[in-house]
């Protein structure tokens, strides 16, 4: 049985030495997604021809910005997989080192991986919404990272989500006890969708916000969080979604 | 507003050195609440004569055991809150030091504050079932801590209590990624409650247990979770709460 409600593929085009290389993949999961690679499944595919041990270079850096940076519900499962494949019928010059060539190469696979990693957030079990969490001037990139994936795995968070509720107290408290340190008076954090865009905190004090404006935001299938906590150039994103009674039926009632 | 249901009281009565000694307590709290000493609130007098520092001492103590091991959404309050006050109106001489009295005191304090503690996890937001999981066989206090709080603050765990559902492949899964070691194939598993007692694993591997009992077992209001790694002497006890759909209500349809 499987609880995904869409095919999650994803493919590029881009350009090595003159020769077009193609990269694509597909991901499944939708339940006990909290990837340390260990109940995903995603399989990348590109006819570059590029070296075994480059290509496991790209994957092992790839996948801490991308599926190691999603959650639906905060439990890695046993047996997450990311295969990366190549068969080189590109027919660009190997790829066996750093460098130009490399880097684009990164860049295709990042474009495609982001992508997966946040249909799949978004195709969360149970879940209306992607939310997608930026956080912004952090010290160092692990202070980044620590902060925004307290704030997307948060129950309380994720139902405000669900409940188009602008609780930005439930943010500030997922960052506070991520045990990450930063001055809460230096926080800045901005709602944005397709709906428009507001400032919730300026400096760690709630704006005169419009909570109609507010509502209208997050009633949207794909929300962003920006955060800034002003100590650096250092940033992160995490991708998660809302927590639905939808999750609960799908994983308490379905042997009822 | 509060969410909490019950009054959650507790009191004893103790004996030193011939003086009758009281102790009793009271906490509020049933969301946001994964205390670790910040929406907790707690509030325990005795009149017990005893020195200030030794009362910091004995609730520094209890609280690591009692409220610092209960969850009900993994989210840390900004403000917890657990205060104890003694008179000395019991006329025990002044416990001044470790030694048999303040033993006998911080016995009486475990017994309410834990009292307390359960009452709080039972009584989390749109809870159905107390969830208690006793770990035992651990190389060391941490390592039992560790597992057990992975267990209690699982989605996928409290679901499936949700549930009645004996989905002990959660549990063991939740133990594994708590980032503890263990050799799952030395795993033992217990369920337990008023309608009786089930082992579910044992060396690794599912017995071939009845689903009509672990159904019946589950469907209690205080389930208890035995879990034994065979790896030393050393335990930890966690107590949680069941997710319902309730918890979504409260949580993400108060506004609509």
């Amino acid at each position: 049985m499987t609880t995904d409600t869409i095919p999650k593929e994803c493919a590029v085009e881009f350009t090595l030495q003159g020769k077009t290389v193609r990269l694509g993949g597909m991901t499944k999961g939708s339940g006990m997604i909290h990837p340390n690679m260990a109940t995903m499944l995603c399989c990348i595919t590109t006819d570059c021809a590029i070296t075994k041990e480059m290509l496991q270079k790209a994957l092992s850096a790839d996948v801490k910005k991308t599926f190691n940076m999603i959650s639906v519900d905060r439990d890695t499962s046993t047996n997450d997989t990311y295969i990366l494949m190549a068969n080189g019928l590109a027919g660009n010059p190997v790829i066996d080192r750093e460098g130009e060539d490399f880097d684009t190469f990164c860049e295709a696979l990042s474009e495609v991986s982001t992508c997966l990693a946040k249909l799949m957030a978004g195709d969360g079990e149970g879940a209306h919404k992607l939310l997608e969490v930026v956080l912004s001037g952090a010290e160092s990139h692990e202070q980044a990272v620590t902060i925004s994936k307290s704030v997307i795995t948060s129950n309380l968070v994720k139902t405000a989500m669900a409940g188009n509720d602008a609780n930005w107290g439930r943010i500030l408290c997922a960052m506070g006890y991520s045990g990450a340190q930063f001055d809460p008076e230096q926080v800045d954090l901005v709602i944005s969708s397709a709906a428009g865009e507001l400032a919730l905190v300026k400096n760690g004090i709630a704006t005169d916000f419009s909570e109609e404006l507010a509502t209208n935001i997050l009633s949207q299938k794909e929300v962003r969080v920006d955060i800034d906590i002003h100590m650096g150039t250092e940033s992160a994103t995490a991708w998660g979604c809302d927590l639905t009674h939808e999750y609960i039926d799908i994983n308490a009632d379905y042997r009822s």
